[in-house]
């Protein structure tokens, strides 16, 4: 049965890649897209969603808008990796669904306690202050969703501070809470997102697949790449968001360790920490885990698989009768 | 024309007089409670609240509960001060309203953004958790209320720590975002509250009036003398909560001073420390001010009308002829 | 019996009178003066000492250099208060003591160990860093003092940030180091020196003198007053230091009030804050306060009687008949 | 030429290991040895130095006593690790030598002071509370030094917290101190010296040396392997405090990575922790590195030849006729 998820982001390059391998899997339903204020501002990143949705031709997924910036602090976006939009390097097409009425977090309410208990999974791939606001005005999804899968944080490594990731450092209130909640929760950081690299040959085999949905992302890489490399020292550019959505379709994908997680709400040198504590063995009712080490292949098997899946053929619209043409060699 | 409020509260025995005050006085009309769990667990304050409806005959004033925890902290609650039951000293009547399906949040932002801008006021008298996670979820009310009239913290007075005051260090990161909104807000703290004590002879014009109203305040002021006595140090004690209510009705009752304001959240002998900057005067756009000097008098000639005018004669059920005589006499 | 003292200032032009109070009141014996970065560098501040004593005739003071920079943060001098040389108004004689070879800490240690215990008396009345050294390389100094008392803090007052002094700021883990130790210690902060002002008929009352060393007052004065208007919003410029030196002389000068102190080392808004805590009568073996009010006229009294008391006529050296004459009619 | 050094300790059975690696090697010439409270109070690992320095026949090596506590902190002793005595484990034998005058601080400060710049190197395996009040008492050893090898901290690893060692933790304002000093740094962290371990092979070269100091390290590890056994979790026991030693006779010893450093003082969860920022390559001028990985065998060699370098015949002294039969036996 496909694991139903609510994917909770802030698009974003990498979170578009989550989007396309939410969609393009049939071992995730999608009940719907929320949007965080984070790698851009709300709106920008709500926009990007809705054009994501119509690069994958998916007018059936609801998505709905989210909190326009962190609980406390002031919200910091990411223009030198995400560029002015949030999703430079290629040309997005107009949207082809509309942003929801329900806020965001009543959304994520409201589904989780319209399901089933233990089937839904919460997947946040941006600051966490929609998931913290959720679990703090219904207090009851804590033991309702199925579980957490989140892209944030590191234990041993940093992109926005020397310890701490971008996620994390935003909205670390709103980590606090989320990491401190009874649910189960993996902690996907970068330790093993910088292990998900797009190298040269990733992005061929994006290439061969032809479509207008392969463009799109290699477009987005070829930003991405260059923005990771002036900005952060990277040759090829990490993709962190999908890894969540590969863990969930095959858990296989990635090693992981039990660990007690925290976030450091109060140092100098260390706000927004994701602090893991491995000194002992986990107690027996620890609750959270990290995401460990990445089995590159099968996860560029699942990331390649759905971009081919959600493609339509290139330049569909346009020229109808190439469409068909293309569609018939494929 | 009377001053629309929703009075967000913890009841409590302070917050007890402020309901009184809020619906006895023509000058306000109360759109609704709201509750939040501080003196006492969300279930035991929204009873209490229903309970002190009852009390005053007003089964006409919607009543929503809220958040039952703090942002990021444990929950902290006082029965040192209010007893077990957050409203101990009495015993209340059974509810005769129920509570309202909608979370507080929504009610407060509901209402404010169903009224005219600038006409909606929030009285919060308890933690600040359902204000911050209103305003969070739908800033728009930020500009849309007329003006946040909370009781909370102390510029140089405080009761939980040697520098903060209980409603504000339960849950610091709400009064942070609450102090930092572009709203105008009048802090009525410590500095204040204090000088609002139910000395001998304000108990015995209470007393004079002779309702079971009079008497549920005379016996929550019995213990809540008892309690301050006990656990602060003070011979009367202050009803902190209906000076913000009083100062709705007539802003004469105290003088305010314009201060920045902010909330201290990482210190360890000040967390929670709500930090008025006195050293020169406020700028030209400041929108906070602080409580200074209660004309205690006027005070509590507001604070007695309101008791004598939700008064139902005393004993009306066990004594009917003496209650239609003396309901005549009215 | 005169008060056996060690002045540890960073004159300064608030510390320059307490050097005159301190070596023109005979109920002071002035063992040595240490010097601190803190208003400016070491080097000037040891420099003004060096001027101040030859200002003063008094080359039999020993003058011991200390710290040039505080435990952890780095140091932030006061030219906005003190101006480039830390004494900005006058021109100031050259030196004619040297400076002595050992370094303030351990000039401090050696004398109050070689002292009676209980007999010497420490007064700080800059940033805190030379006495913290003393107290953690010679544990036993905290017992044998007679008491420490020291300019810096305030229980309500701030001037270098809301709600924090400039000396205590300036080094606040040093601050936090003194103010826990054992000994008596009263905190004369800001609450009492803000009374201490510079009025027109103080100046009036030390232009009667006629001396050279009124002179340099006033011409100190004149640049103090200034600073202070435009960087603090001052009419008349407070004079903190010898506030500590008048209060050994006589304790009537100011009222005090026994209060647990602590300092602030981690908040963000009150990092450096002196917290007091009033809540509670204080413990028994409360061992410090704070200054509180105080005796204007009785304060002058005493500074302006040193003034007069360490004054040379006026333009001695260079016109000796004068000065033969204007000594002969005091 | 040997390198000349001054250990700063608090025994504790590894510092009792470093100490046997200085006195042993002829590349270490040990200036001195100064004595800090940490692993038990100051007054035990002076008298654990002193039973040392008899084990080990070595009269000629200065002692002298530092600081009985850290700066700010009270001070936290590790008698789970260290027993009571700071040294359990064996019978030591009664001190030789007396503890030196002066103070640690000065010995430090003069000792640095009359050699050539550039000559003696500090070796901190305690808390750095004597090497922060040196620096910050006389700023010019700071140039002055050859470099500073240190034993605390960890770029990954915690022991005393998730992500603190018990140095730096004890007294993290002194290693703030130290650590943001300008000279060259070696952070010899727990990264490192967990590769360090006491293995049974280890232990069984030990036996073979056959010394009243072979028995003595022997008796301190048997206690220390069950201490960390009980403590930490380990099978064996980490002996942290030679590697700086080894580091120094030999750099081989170790692999080093240049990284800047800082300390954290603030956080909830993470005040002590030795923060290193591997984003992006260290800039030219850093002069702090971290300890990476352990060559074992050229560590246990080093360490092995050391005691039996320092080694004289088991019960010389009481039975010399038998010491010359056991030395021909061996």
């Amino acid at each position: 049965m496909a694991r139903k998820i609510i994917l909770d982001c802030d698009p974003g390059h990498d979170d578009a890649v989550a989007m396309i391998l939410a969609l393009g899997n049939p071992a995730i339903d999608l009940l719907g897209i929320t949007t965080i204020g984070g790698n851009q501002t709300l709106a920008k990143v709500t926009r990007n969603a809705q054009s994501m949705l119509a690069v994958c031709g998916r007018e059936d997924v609801p998505l709905h808008a989210g909190c326009v910036r962190p609980l406390v602090r002031a919200l910091e976006v990411a223009p030198g990796i995400h560029g002015e939009s949030g999703l430079d390097g290629v040309d997005l097409p107009e949207p082809t669904v509309a942003v929801a009425e329900t806020h965001a977090v009543d959304f994520i309410i409201d589904t989780v306690m319209a399901h089933e208990p233990g089937t839904v999974t919460l997947v946040p791939t941006g600051p966490l202050t929609n998931i913290a606001l959720a679990v703090r005005k219904e207090p009851r999804i804590a033991e309702r969703v199925q579980e957490v899968v989140l892209m944030g944080g590191g234990y041993h490594t940093g992109n926005w501070s020397a310890v701490a990731e971008f996620n994390i450092i935003v909205d670390p209130e709103a980590a606090h809470i989320v990491m401190n909640e009874a649910w189960p929760l993996t902690m996907v950081g970068l330790d093993l997102t910088h292990q998900a690299l797009v190298t040269a040959d990733v992005e061929e085999r994006i290439r061969a697949i032809g479509s207008e949905c392969a463009d799109v992302v290699l477009g987005l890489m070829a930003f991405f790449r260059q923005a990771y490399r002036e900005n952060q020292g990277f040759d090829d550019p990490p993709v962190h968001d999908p890894c969540t959505v590969a863990y969930l379709i095959d858990p296989a994908v990635m090693t992981t360790r039990k660990v007690p997680l925290d976030v450091e709400l109060r140092g100098e040198l260390t706000v927004g920490m994701t602090v893991a504590d491995f000194r002992v063995p986990p107690p027996a009712d620890c609750t959270t885990q990290v995401a460990v080490d990445l089995d590159r292949e099968r996860f560029w098997d699942l990331v390649i698989d759905a971009i081919a899946a959600v493609s339509r053929p290139r330049h569909s619209g346009a020229t109808a009768e190439n469409t068909t043409t293309e569609g018939a060699t494929r």
